[in-house]
C-alpha cells in the first residue's frame, strides 16, 4: 500500500511538473495550454509556461529508439539516430512561436476552435541542426520543390472535408523557406531538452512562420515534386487568397504584425488619476517590428511606446507605457498596434478570408478606472 | 387579356422547351436534372435530355455581347468575340461527360448532394475550336503551368471550407491537358447551339475528365504559374489520395472506368423464364472500354455482354446481353461492370477516399423475377 501510495504521489509530481501554475486550460486531453499573458516578464518564456497546441495525445517517444529519416527526392536517404543529430553542428536561437488561432476569443460572433486569448505565443531559445545541413548532406533532386514534415502524432482530424481514417500531422515548406539558415531541427528548448507536450525529443522550428509549421515530435523530413496539398494545409491552416479575382486556397504560413497588451488585463481595475505602466509585446514574421503605438482614448488617437528588447530577427520585443490614468472613473478601452520597417500597421479588422486565423486586429482590452 | 394570356402560353412553351419529358428533376433552382437512363436507345444523347449540372442561376448571355478572354501569364493577351472564335479553325468530337457525383443515390448511408442516380451522364458531338489553337496564339510564357477556366455564372458556394462572399465558377487543367489537341472550346452541342443550361454561348468540354471540368458560360481562359487552388477543386470537387502514407487533396480531374444498365429499371417486374436483352453502356476516361460482363446470380458470376458501338475516345460504348430469366420467382440483382485494354475493371466497393464523388462500384440493379 505504501508502495503504491509513494508511486501515485511520484506520478502525480512527475505529470504536474511540466505545467506552471497559472496555466490557462483550453483543453485538457490532447493538452491545449495558454500562457499566462499577463504574467509576461521575460524575454524568453519558460518552458513550463509555455503555451501548448496540440492535436492529438504525445506520442511516447524515446531518444534512444528515436530515428529521423530524410527520404524522397533527395540522391542519398538518410536515417538519423538521436546521438547522430546532436553530433552534427548546431545553433541556438530566439524565436517567437505564435499559434495562428491566437487571440481567437476576440472574434465577435464566436468561432468554432480553441478559444485562445492571449497567450498562444512565446519565445524559447531553441538549439538544433539547420535543416539545410541535413538537406544538403542527403541532397535533394532538381525536381524537389517542397518538404513535407511529418510528426509521430497522429489521430482522427476534425476540420472539413475529413480524410477517413488516422492521419500523421504533417506539413511542408516550399525549398526557399526550408534551405534558409534560421529553421532548425531543434532539440534543446531554453536550454533543456525539449518537453514532452513541446516536442519531445525533436522539433522542426520555423521561425517567421505561425506555430503550426513548427512540426512536434519530427520524425519524417520528405522532399517531394508537387506541392503537398496535406491535410494540415488545406482543410486546416489554410486561408482563402485570391488570384485574378478568384477566391485560392492557401496554407497559412508568414507571422502577421502584431502587439498584444499583457498589462494591465482585461477588466483590471485601475485607480484614477494614477499612473499606469502599460506594457506587453509585438512580433511578426519575417520583418522587424519598428515600432508599437498605444490608444488610450478612442481608436483616433495613438502614442508611441518604447522598447525593452532590441530588434532581432523571428522574436519579439516587449514595450512599455507611461499611462496618465485619467480621472474620469468608467470603462476605458485601451489598443496596441505595431509598425513594420516599411511603415506599414494592422489591419483595423479581422479578415474575414483568414477564417478563425491570423487575428492581428489591434485587440481591445477593456478596463475599469475608478 | 387575351394578349396576357397568350404571353402566358408562349413563356410556358419557351421555358418548357429546353427539356424532355421525362427528365428527373433533382434540383429545380437552379437546373439540376437527370437524364431517365433507362430511355437510353441512341448513341448521342438529345440536347433536351441531356443532363444538367448547375451550381447556381444561368448567366444571361448573348452572342453578341460574348467575349472570352485569353490571358494571365502569355504573350499576347487576346480577347475574341462570339463571330472571331467561330471563324477560327474547329472540330467536332463526340464526348460522354458524366457528373462526378453520378450515382450518388446508391451510396448507403445516403450522404449530401444532389442524390443522382444512373443518368448524370451523357454524349454529345460537341463542335469546337481546340483550345492549343488559342493558347498558342496567345503564346504561355515558360513559367505558365496551368490554365484556369472561369464561367460567367457565380454565387455563394455550400462547401466547407467556405470562401466569403460570391465565387465565379472556375477550374484549373495542368497544362499537359490543356494542350492535347482533344479539348475543345465548344460552341456547338448535336448540331445545335449549345442550348442555355449547357452553357451558351460557349462551354470548355474536357473529355476524359468529369463534367465539372468542361466549364460552362467560359468567359476567361487564364495561365497561371503556380497549382491553382481554386475553390471548385480543394473544397468541392476533390478527394483524398495519399502521398508517403499522408493524405493529400487532389482535384477530381479523370472519369473512372464504369458500365451502367439501362434496362431493366430499378424493381422492373420480369417474367419468370422469358428471355430480357439487358443493356446498357460503359465509358472511362483516358483509355478504352474493351469488355463489358455482367452478374445475374451473385457476384461470383460474370458473363461477358457484347457491344452495340465500337471504341473510340473518350464516348460511351452501349452493350446489351441476353438474359435467360430464371423459372424461380423472386427479387434478382443485377450488376454490370467495365474493363479496360489493361485488363483492370471496377473496384468491388465505393472507396471512402473518394466522398461523394466517383461512385463507380458495379452499382445494384434489383429486379422482381415473377
Amino acid at each position: 500500500m505504501l508502495t503504491t501510495e509513494r508511486q501515485k504521489v511520484t506520478t502525480a509530481i512527475a505529470g504536474a511538473a511540466p505545467f506552471g501554475a497559472g496555466m490557462i486550460i483550453r483543453q485538457k486531453e490532447p493538452v491545449n495550454f495558454e500562457f499566462p499573458f499577463e504574467k509576461l516578464d521575460s524575454f524568453l518564456t519558460p518552458n513550463e509556461l509555455f503555451y501548448i497546441r496540440s492535436h492529438f495525445k504525445a506520442p511516447e517517444l524515446s531518444a534512444d529508439s528515436f530515428q529521423l529519416k530524410v527520404h524522397g527526392a533527395v540522391a542519398k536517404p538518410l536515417t538519423l539516430n538521436y546521438q547522430q543529430l546532436r553530433q552534427l553542428p548546431s545553433e541556438t536561437r530566439a524565436v517567437t512561436l505564435e499559434c495562428a488561432g491566437n487571440s481567437r476569443v476576440f472574434l465577435v460572433p464566436q468561432v468554432e476552435g480553441a478559444q485562445w486569448a492571449l497567450g498562444a505565443v512565446g519565445t524559447a531559445e531553441w538549439t538544433g541542426v539547420p535543416l539545410r545541413i541535413l538537406l544538403e548532406q542527403a541532397g535533394l533532386t532538381e525536381n524537389a520543390c517542397e518538404i513535407v514534415f511529418e510528426g509521430a502524432d497522429h489521430g482522427a482530424p476534425k476540420e472539413k472535408p475529413i480524410p477517413p481514417g488516422m492521419v500523421s500531422y504533417a506539413r511542408s515548406l516550399p525549398l526557399k523557406k526550408a534551405l534558409s539558415p534560421e529553421v532548425l531541427v531543434a532539440y534543446q528548448m531554453n536550454g533543456q531538452e525539449i518537453p514532452e507536450h513541446h516536442g519531445f525529443p525533436v522539433r522542426l522550428i520555423v521561425p517567421g512562420h505561425y506555430g503550426m509549421a513548427s512540426v512536434k515530435w519530427l520524425t519524417s523530413i520528405y522532399a517531394v515534386t508537387e506541392s503537398f496539398a496535406g491535410y494540415w494545409q488545406t482543410s486546416d491552416y489554410a486561408y482563402w487568397d485570391y488570384l485574378d479575382g478568384k477566391p485560392v486556397r492557401r496554407p497559412l504560413s508568414e507571422v502577421r504584425l502584431k502587439a498584444q497588451i499583457a498589462r494591465p488585463s482585461m477588466y483590471e481595475v485601475i485607480p484614477a488619476g494614477s499612473e499606469y505602466l502599460v506594457s506587453g509585446a509585438a512580433w511578426c514574421g519575417e520583418g522587424e517590428v519598428a515600432g508599437v503605438e498605444l490608444s488610450t482614448e478612442g481608436r483616433e488617437h495613438w502614442t508611441d511606446a518604447e522598447f525593452l528588447d532590441s530588434a532581432q530577427p523571428y522574436a519579439w520585443r516587449r514595450w512599455q507605457f507611461l499611462w496618465h490614468v485619467p480621472q474620469r472613473a468608467g470603462q476605458y478601452t485601451l489598443a496596441a498596434r505595431a509598425k513594420d520597417a516599411d511603415g506599414k500597421t494592422q489591419p483595423d479588422e479581422h479578415d474575414p478570408n483568414h477564417g478563425t486565423y491570423m487575428i492581428n486586429f489591434p485587440l481591445p482590452i477593456d478596463v475599469i478606472v475608478r
